[in-house]
């Protein structure tokens, strides 16, 4: 059998069979216009242009390519013996056999033993791709090689999958196709209905022109495709039945089926990419972009109505893109999509907060009280020795500035945050089941990938010759499969531990440098000139958030590599599972780097300063920095402001735009091409060398990692920041496009993934907006004055309004009590002598009876905040539920639908089985004798089926 | 072809195909004993003693029953035409034909006129009935009907399904059967099976004897049927391959899709039940469980080994509950086991927590204080007038006794029973995972119960007529569907809110009611007599609480009425809709019932009274109650383990045990029989009029609800009462053999329902153990002592110890400050004339500069309980989720052993696929002529497929 299948199928006999076939259906001949074009005459007249083999008819539906050692030699072979697949191979089996005849002595005997280890490790590489090829053509696959190429030391193994392996695959896989049944797909009621019409009339410009022929309100009756109901589907045209994702993801399966096992190990398609047999493994991209030849196909359309700036405005074409690139990225896309048109009414909200904020920062009366120079209240130094006194009224402008974020509208703003991030999620759980059901993904259970990794069949394989070596007599003991233990798995798991533990102390101390920073500069400015304050504080707030900024990025990048390399040590056993490992150390990394200092300056910064005559004190004699009045919100909000732009810019701009264009440009380079010169080039390229140009695609983990860093920033700290969302829109809007691009022109395209939801991430997000609520209640009870003031006004105003605040926030203290050294060096800066100064906490006077003890005032204060805390958590988390259980994750049209689908199916099903008992029936009044012989005529049946079957049904 | 429908299948015929096709077989004889007593002579011996046709052979899967007007006519008609279905139905529609003749004058014209009445309803429901039977024989089933019963006024229709309707709906519900192939279960590694066998052996007397030989480590593959892929399965015992379990339910199928479509609107099966067309529908119990001619089966299994109370030691059999009542009510028994279970470590802490407070009780210095007799503290007088000033060493025994419940240890109790909850959840999800794999659940997408209500098609239907009745035109408006819309549930909806909110408020109103007789009652005693206050607090919290307890017993009752009532006003869509509303509503309404009352206890009762000179005053002059002296914990505590012994003991006693037995007495005293008679009849009795006697199955709601307000009772308010795991074990252990016996013995069989999970009650229980964590948080913080308790030892403790503590708690009160007419009337009861009382708040002394104002330690206390409640809050909620991420859902073993099946399943079809492709090649090379006359001879496929199949593969 197995000699058999190697010589089978020989292309020509496959090729006049197809063609036998498509004239006994007649109407596919119009619907393959590609396949025509090299079939008109016989010979194809641009021979291989296209994604197809070399006679021009066999769709190419996966590449493999390998390094080829000599390529001179091995061209010629290959070109002596074409394309013949037998003789090929008969030569090449007689090329290894008679190696060692072959290998003869060198001029240098040195040069010689390394040529002939090189030798030996490609001859076994090309013995493996052999056995490889040999076990693929037995699953029925075509292949054909193509070492001849305009890529210098790349051979191309071309894969085709016929249409009968295609057939038992998407059996084998129940995939989901559509049957011949159609049915209209009605949304709602009528009034609903006219709505819908109305809106889709409305936002008419706003949907991208992908596909105007076909009508909206029709939709096919899927089911998993069966080679025994092949009359469910319209097989009318087979070449278009399976669209080149759907084939590719096939051949995709049957190559990780494969294995060779001649070798020491098992190993599949993966271990043999890992070890370098194969390079690279990848399906190819529909055709050309531009150009005038570019036929029109998926990956153009996507180019013209997708992947283009211009295009910012307008829906994506989600439907193309899961059509073209799978339901994997088609879903991030949709996901994308979705986060970014819920940001457009957070961003609204945000900026209209924002503006109440600024229009009514002339009504606040805590910083008129400050800007007022009547109140000539006098402060405390904010440093030791080189800081004097100063006037409260010098803060004026910090304290305006402050209400712009520090306002009863914040509050407002970070509920509406909380409830809009559960909006939104339920938002995308409804849109992510939308999507399910027109992509006929209900029902289809999240397959495991649960393929082993390279590296983890090689540490076992490791695993298992160590355990055999020591006692060689129990052979039997191969037979048990080894497995990596926890045991096998600590060093690496300490590693990974001490080494997260490592990465995250450097945060903490970059962080903690940075303050010091802050810190020194100050003092220094402050002691060398007494220039204006404000100016001073703006410098170096600046500077301390540029370096957070630069090093947030700088270790972004690094902490990725680090993650990456963790996750390899642990050497997990699936993909899935490797790739869960990586985001979460990722997530973890990215996240504590990204929002240590923010988190500083929320809940730190100002709070541990001690007071007057009783200072906190870092590395020896810098005094912990203090907000500036009323200030640590406004800080706060300038580094969220910084990262968030920065991150966004400089990541964008510079990472995802800059370096492709660097890299294409050194590659460039590295070729010696003018651009002339690779155009033709590029003109004369066949597809699948094309594609091996693009960069492989690495998945869409980093993709979405950027998003949640995001998502986090503009939840987190929402209630310090209120255009944090508009920052994200105009991002987002640039990203989508941006990845499109990436997606359409610069990667090979991704082997399709089926997927029904954004699996992870989708945790992540609900993770963050849980963690949220907690931040957010914490930022407006502890961070912003609210609390205070509503105290205040309710509590010790004497005529109910905030008039007094200020002067009630401040305590008081006695100069005379200053520590020996720390009282100003200049104590008449201000023009007279200072008895009391002031300073803000909630402290006993000097006067009382336990001078700077916590006063009563600071106890109610902080009964409040945590009261707010709590009511503000229990409440927003409350809130959460009941929105989260009063939107149905399913939406209603959809279940209806849904279900509409099952019946038309049982429906179509009995239908089928009447006419059978029909059938049967009539059979039987026809034959009433009843006799064995007849049994056989009806219902005819295949024999090799037990003959119990005839009696059923 | 109906025609040819109506007249087949022929039960004669049939019988002889169904010998044939054993015949046949061979191996099939030996396995059914129970069909061949009744086979082995031709004619049955106990003619109708099992649940089979009159002719011995044919099982009844499903018996329909309905009321009889004329018992003796129909009795003589049906016996005179026998079985003979054609006869008997030709009789019958010249019956109703000619109706209009047959109504002949009766003597009294009235009583005719009623008659008649009467007459035409019956005559309408026959009609139905006939045509909803020959519409269930057109889908294959087979009918015999049975109106000679034991049963006076009862006729049975009864159904069988024969071979080819159970393997045609089989493979329409896709139901998952055991294959040929079996694999061995391996559990793990080396080690860890060794420890399960360990266990395993060590536990062996816990395991009920159900199934002593199955072997436990092999398991079938099971797919989905097909008839196409019948050699997959093991078809040699036809009987058995479907159990009964399975066979009623596709029964169940069939009749539910099946509609009468000549009345006025369309009827299915649950329209007819509801109109009183059938009077009721259920399917068979396995056999007798006593006597001696019970042959073995399930049921008398599950009765000797599971429901019984000298087996509450052991582990229930799920296997085969699952295997006798189906997935639902295995799940809901396997929950039961898991919960109780889990609560044998949670009742061993708590009393545990319990001990450690006895055990303390003398080493507590605040209860020490309060009893030393020179601690010579006055009290201010509990209530006006009547009371005076008392003794604060009264309170000794109230304080002693808090401490067994207000210890440290209560706070890690709660925290433990926050975790225990989590993990309990875990717990649960993993063994539903595990029962999900064992019985070949994974896969199984939750089916919607679709099929919409009798009373919502009712509605519908009246809609339509209504809308069509003024214009009468538009016969085309008919076409489209009429469905109920928000509009027209709008008064329901409206009636249930409006509803839902005055129960609640009476609710409300009766626990404020019990609160005025508890203040009324104690006034009422310090009025006429001064005994023993103690004394007259226990009697008070007594007497209250029992009128608490009877009021949430009855008002439970109510309220389940009740919300029953309004789920059917609201006319919900499906039975699954209509269950989730009852649920919804049974559950609010419960809850806030069995808690309204503890929640009052433990936050509200003695926080609202105001303090010594400004007392607040309810319904005119009643003062509100205060706490004992540290005692509303032990309150709270007494009414908890009131209300849970108290309703548990009563609920299932009195309502599970008792008022069963008593219908069943009743309905002897009303059938005139001595219980010898009864059980000459009971012998007599057919197996499905026996089944007729017993209740109907109504559901598992209430038995879920019970659990789930236990759950709450268990956790919500564990931190005052740690011994309510104990109670609850203890009702538990009672409990699952009180409903297993329920099952077995006193109900209907039910309908095998397919079900994943428990549904809405994980959510449910998921809310729960949420709440629990800020209830227990709220009571720790503010309803017990700890917190204060820890703010004095670390913050005013002098010495750092307790001691002082009680001092510190109480406030001073100047008795001149008394409101006129609120004084004592005898303030010299203590024998000395009082100037300063004391009082338990945390109050500025009478001789400050704000007397009576919220003193500074008040505040800082209140700081302190908040920000208990937000770290207690966050910690516990952080470390649930720590817990829910750090277990797997799916326990590993079997995530390997659903991998290994698939696995092996995709090598069973691979090598099938092989055999496949072999035999073609065979065909091929032996034809090579490729002649179009042979491609009908090989492959052999039937005519009416298309033919491109036999191109493909």
């Amino acid at each position: 059998m197995r000699r058999n299948d190697n010589y089978l199928p020989v292309p020509g006999e496959e090729k006049s069979l197809d063609v036998d076939f498509v004239n006994t259906k007649d109407t596919s001949d119009e619907s393959i216009p590609m396949k025509n074009r090299y079939a008109d005459d016989g010979s194809p007249l641009y021979p291989r242009q296209g994604p197809y083999f070399s006679d021009g008819q066999r769709r190419v539906d996966y590449v493999l390519t390998y390094h080829i050692q000599k390529p001179n030699s091995i061209r010629r072979q290959s070109s002596r013996f074409g394309d013949n697949n037998f003789i090929r191979r008969l030569w090449r089996s007689l090329n290894i056999r008679s190696r060692g005849a072959e290998a003869q002595p060198k001029e240098d005997p040195e040069i010689a033993a390394q040529e002939q280890r090189t030798d030996y490790h490609e001859d076994d590489k090309r013995f493996r791709r052999e056995e490889f090829e040999e076990n693929i053509r037995e699953t029925g696959l075509e292949l054909e090689m193509d070492e001849r190429t305009n890529i210098p030391g790349i051979g191309f193994m071309k894969v085709h999958a016929p249409w009968n392996v295609l057939c038992r695959e998407a059996e084998f896989m129940k995939l989901k196709m559509p049957t011949k049944k159609s049915y209209e797909v009605k949304q709602g009621s009528n009034l609903v209905e006219k709505i819908r019409l109305f809106i889709h009339k409305v936002t008419a410009p706003l949907h991208p022109e992908v596909d105007p022929n076909r009508p909206q309100s029709v939709k096919f009756l899927s089911h998993p495709f069966s080679r025994e109901k092949q009359h469910l589907f319209d097989l009318s045209d087979r070449d278009k039945f399976f669209d080149s994702k759907t084939r590719s993801s096939i051949v995709y399966e049957v190559l990780k089926r494969t294995r060779c096992t001649r070798a020491t190990y098992s190993m599949g398609i993966t271990s043999l990419l890992a070890n370098g047999v194969y390079t690279s493994a990848y399906p190819l991209h529909d055709g050309d972009i531009e150009g005038a030849n570019a036929e029109p196909n998926d990956r153009k359309l996507l180019y013209e109505q997708w992947a283009s700036y211009s295009f910012f405005y307008k829906y994506q074409p989600i439907g193309l893109i899961r059509k073209y690139f799978g339901e994997k990225v088609g879903l991030y896309f949709a996901w994308l999509g979705v986060y970014t048109q819920m940001l457009i009414p957070a961003a609204i909200v945000g900026v209209i907060v924002f503006l109440y904020g600024c229009a009514t920062v002339d009504d606040n009366i805590p910083s008129m009280e400050i800007c007022d120079p009547r109140h000539n209240i006098t402060m405390c130094p904010l440093c030791d020795r080189a800081c004097s006194y100063w006037k409260l009224v010098t803060a004026c402008g910090t304290a305006r500035a402050s209400h712009l974020f520090d306002n009863p509208a914040t509050v407002f703003f970070s509920i509406f945050m909380a409830l809009w991030a559960v909006l939104f999620m339920e938002h995308w759980k409804r849109r992510q089941m939308r999507l399910n059901y027109i992509w006929d993904l209900t029902g289809f259970g999240e397959e495991e990938q649960d393929h082993n990794r390279a590296e983890y069949e090689f540490r076992v394989m490791r695993k298992t010759i160590r355990k055999e070596n020591p006692t060689l007599k129990r052979e039997e003991s191969e037979k048990v499969k080894v497995k990596l233990t926890c045991t096998d798995r600590l060093p690496a798991y300490l590693t990974t531990v001490v080494t997260m533990v490592f990465m995250i102390v450097v945060t903490f101390a970059i962080v903690f440098g940075v303050i010091l920073y802050r810190i020194s500069i100050k003092a220094a400015l402050h002691m060398s000139t007494y220039s204006d304050q404000s100016n001073i504080r703006a410098t170096v707030k600046g500077t301390a958030a540029v370096i957070n900024l630069v090093v947030i990025i700088i270790l972004d990048e690094v902490y990725g590599a680090i993650a990456r390399w963790l996750t390899t040590l642990e050497v997990p056993k699936t993909d899935k599972s490797f790739e869960d490992r990586l985001i979460f150390k990722t997530f973890i990394l990215k996240f504590v780097n990204a929002f240590t200092p923010i988190v500083y300056l929320a809940f730190f910064r100002g709070r541990l300063v001690g007071r007057p005559g009783n200072y906190l004190y870092v590395v020896g004699s810098y005094r912990m920095e203090e907000c500036a009045h009323a200030g640590c919100l406004m800080e706060l909000c300038i580094q969220l402001c910084i990262t968030m732009l920065g991150k966004q810019l400089i990541q964008n701009n510079l990472f995802e735009i800059g370096i492709p264009k660097l890299k294409k440009l050194l590659r460039r380079r590295k070729s010696d091409l003018d651009s002339k010169q690779e155009e033709e080039l590029n003109r004369s390229l066949h597809r699948h060398e094309k594609d091996h140009i693009l960069g492989p695609f690495v998945g869409l983990s980093p993709e979405y990692m950027e998003m949640i860093i995001q998502f986090g920033m503009v939840t987190l700290f929402v209630a310090s920041f209120p255009l944090a969302p508009l920052f994200a829109l105009l991002n987002n809007i640039i990203e989508i496009r941006l990845d499109a691009k990436k997606f359409v022109m610069e990667l090979r395209r991704p082997i399709a993934a089926k997927a029904k939801d954004i699996g992870i991430w989708y945790n992540l997000l609900r993770g963050l907006s849980k963690v949220a609520v907690i931040v957010n209640a914490f930022v407006i009870s502890f961070t912003s004055d609210f609390i205070p003031r509503l105290v205040y006004q309710y509590m010790f105003s004497v005529d109910g309004t905030m008039h007094g605040f200020v002067n009630h926030t401040l305590s008081y203290f006695n100069v005379s009590e200053f520590q020996p050294g720390t009282d100003p060096l200049q104590p008449l800066h201000l023009g007279y002598s200072v008895e009391i100064c002031r300073y803000k906490d909630y402290r006993e006077p000097p006067w009382s009876s336990t001078p700077y003890e916590l006063s009563k005032e600071f106890w109610v204060v902080l009964a409040a905040r945590l009261a707010f805390v709590v009511v503000f958590q229990n409440v927003v988390m409350l809130m959460s539920d009941f929105v989260d259980w009063l939107i149905p994750d399913i939406p209603k049209d959809i279940s209806l639908q849904i279900h509409k689908e099952k019946i038309l199916m049982v429906e179509l099903f009995m239908k089928e089985e009447q006419g059978k008992r029909l059938a049967a029936r009539d059979n039987h009044n026809q034959d009433n004798c009843n006799s064995p012989s007849s049994a056989n005529q009806s219902p005819p049946r295949p024999r090799s089926r037990p003959a119990s079957h005839a009696n059923c049904c």
